[in-house]
């Protein structure tokens, strides 16, 4: 390995994920170049270099390769043409099968089955005959959601009786959907998982999550559940990370199932990239889940995922910036501001880490 | 307070501090603008506006004033027509008074004698005259130092005795000096003290220094002295601050000296900056030394200067970078390199945080 002259890391996606990916490469002394197709990404701010274009933009996308050593993404709604094309040039990483597992809620759900993780039930809808015979089978509340392009809770209806089936169908406005059973849960977790190029894997703690309008708004580490599930999701991570070949920070939601005094994990979503749930580890931990993705995709070895303090991170959306005044006068709060300039309903403004102990 | 639009940021200098503080501000979603003459330096790399213009070119100064809100500096001999020129136009913090004090070594002492606060005895030295009556005075050993521009031991001479008086006087080229009297000292230490624009006044924990060859090599928290000797270093920080009317973090870097069983505080040096001894914040605190600094001259209020672990910050100085492969794979490590793509002996590459405890 070496590290003079520096590596170069390019990073598709220029939101707060690719600006604290960039930062986090910059304390490594890593040359950073962002490509993204909105001009006032808040990740251009601290890189030395920048693209403004279309992820379609085959001339734009072959000198961006051109710069860079690697190239890694913020999001996983990366066209897969985009992937492919660049993976031609120089490597990408995480790779292309993550993509596509994670591009497509229905493959997603039968690659964690294929490894013997439990997901919610679920039914392909193709059409309104396959909504109605799945409402038949899983019963209800059910949830519909398109198989492509959701987060947020975007592109995703709650169908709690038949009268409601034909308007969900038609919410999906002809995309392939998927119908999935309700899970009771107790609560939600998620587990951050790094593997490196060189098969290495670090699992940091496990993630308490809640969500309200289906953004996350609060994670809480340790989370509150019995060590053995802790244990569970850590080996659950350690085994998809090594299933997809992953190079990078993967993150899994996981509902924990109560059932007769025990907890159950099911597997809920992938995401091929550092994530809203792992950003306590700025504060909890000596290197951050920014950090041990930007480590893993140049091929450095991995840091230590140990936690040495409790964190609590509350993310600040939309109007929650009025309250930064007061937070920056908090003794606990670590607070972490995007840049963005315009405040939106539902928009990820930064957020706050709560040092516990 | 507003807070958005953020604050724009103007730091003079791109070296290695302007470049954390950089990083700092973008944590805080500011806005900065980096003015250094050298066209490589590693704070350019991090920051959305860059001027690469003398200190001395009024039209880019002009220029540069005219992007931001507030001025700060990384390093202290930041000409006094510089700052004059910007402080007619934008805020320029810390002030220009604690600028004067700290680039004139004389000055100094006097300011800190002025304040009740030890300082090595020392003796104004114009000409040779005056260096051979400040050794018949100091006795031997004793340090001659150039009154301004020094740092990391560049412009200063050891005599041993009076033999070497001369060949001294010659080194200072002309310049005026300042003759210093050996201190004994047990050991180093440095405090780093920070005032906002309302005066709140934060220090953090006493920190043991270790140089070598004139350069700090490392740095421990917490200093291992006597409680009282923390506590009294705190003070006079303190007291210094509020007397320059002081807005960022200022370093005082002490000596301290054993007799008769007792710890007595030897001041050595003002930095009004960010400071190579406070790097161990990174890794020890929620709000960085960088953050802490920003905050200030931004207007902001204070962050917390808790400790909330036991920090041992090492440099990386020249070929300790080859080092970094197996840094990386150390579990109590944080790595923090600087980009600087040229490797020079006593060049200042990057640190390593020790985590302790």
């Amino acid at each position: 390995m070496t590290f003079f002259p520096p590596l170069r890391i390019g990073i598709l996606g220029g939101g707060q994920l690719g600006r604290m990916m960039a930062l986090a490469a910059a304390r490594l002394g890593l040359f950073v170049h962002v490509y993204c197709p909105e001009a006032d990404s808040p990740a251009f701010d601290v890189v030395p270099q920048q693209t403004i274009a279309a992820y379609e933009d085959e001339a734009a996308l072959a000198a961006f390769a051109a710069t860079v050593d690697v190239v890694t993404y913020e999001f996983e709604n990366v066209p897969a043409r985009t992937a492919a094309f660049l993976a031609a040039r120089v490597p990408v990483r995480p790779g292309t099968l993550a993509l596509s597992v994670a591009q497509d809620r229905l493959v997603e759900k039968q690659f964690l089955n294929g490894l013997g993780i439990a997901t919610a039930p679920f039914r392909a809808v193709d059409d309104l005959a396959d909504l109605t015979a799945g409402l038949a089978d899983l019963g209800y509340p059910a949830l519909l959601k398109t198989r492509r392009f959701g987060y947020d809770g975007k592109g995703q209806v709650k169908i709690a009786s038949g009268d409601a089936a034909a308007a969900a169908f038609a919410a999906m406005a002809g995309q392939p959907a998927i119908l999935e059973g309700f899970v009771p849960f107790a609560c939600e977790v998620s587990v951050l998982v790094a593997r490196g190029l060189d098969g290495a894997v670090a699992v940091y703690d496990l993630t308490e999550n809640v969500h309200r309008d289906q953004i996350l708004r609060v994670s809480s580490v340790p989370a509150l559940v019995k060590p053995s599930t802790a244990l569970a999701a850590r080996d659950l991570a350690a085994k998809v990370a090594v299933a997809l070949d992953y190079v990078g920070v993967l993150a899994i939601e996981l509902f924990v199932v109560e059932r007769d005094g025990e907890e159950w994990l099911i597997a809920n979503e992938i995401a091929p990239r550092v994530h809203n749930s792992g950003h306590w580890t700025e504060a909890g931990c000596l290197v951050s889940q920014f950090e041990m993705h930007i480590r893993a995709v140049a091929g450095l070895p991995l840091g230590a995922s140990d936690r040495h303090s409790d964190v609590v991170m509350e993310n600040l959306i939309g109007d929650d910036v009025a309250r930064v005044p007061g937070l920056l006068m908090e003794p606990t709060a670590q607070l972490h501001l995007y840049g963005k300039r315009e405040v939106r309903p539902g928009r990820k403004m930064g957020h706050v880490n709560w040092l516990k102990s």
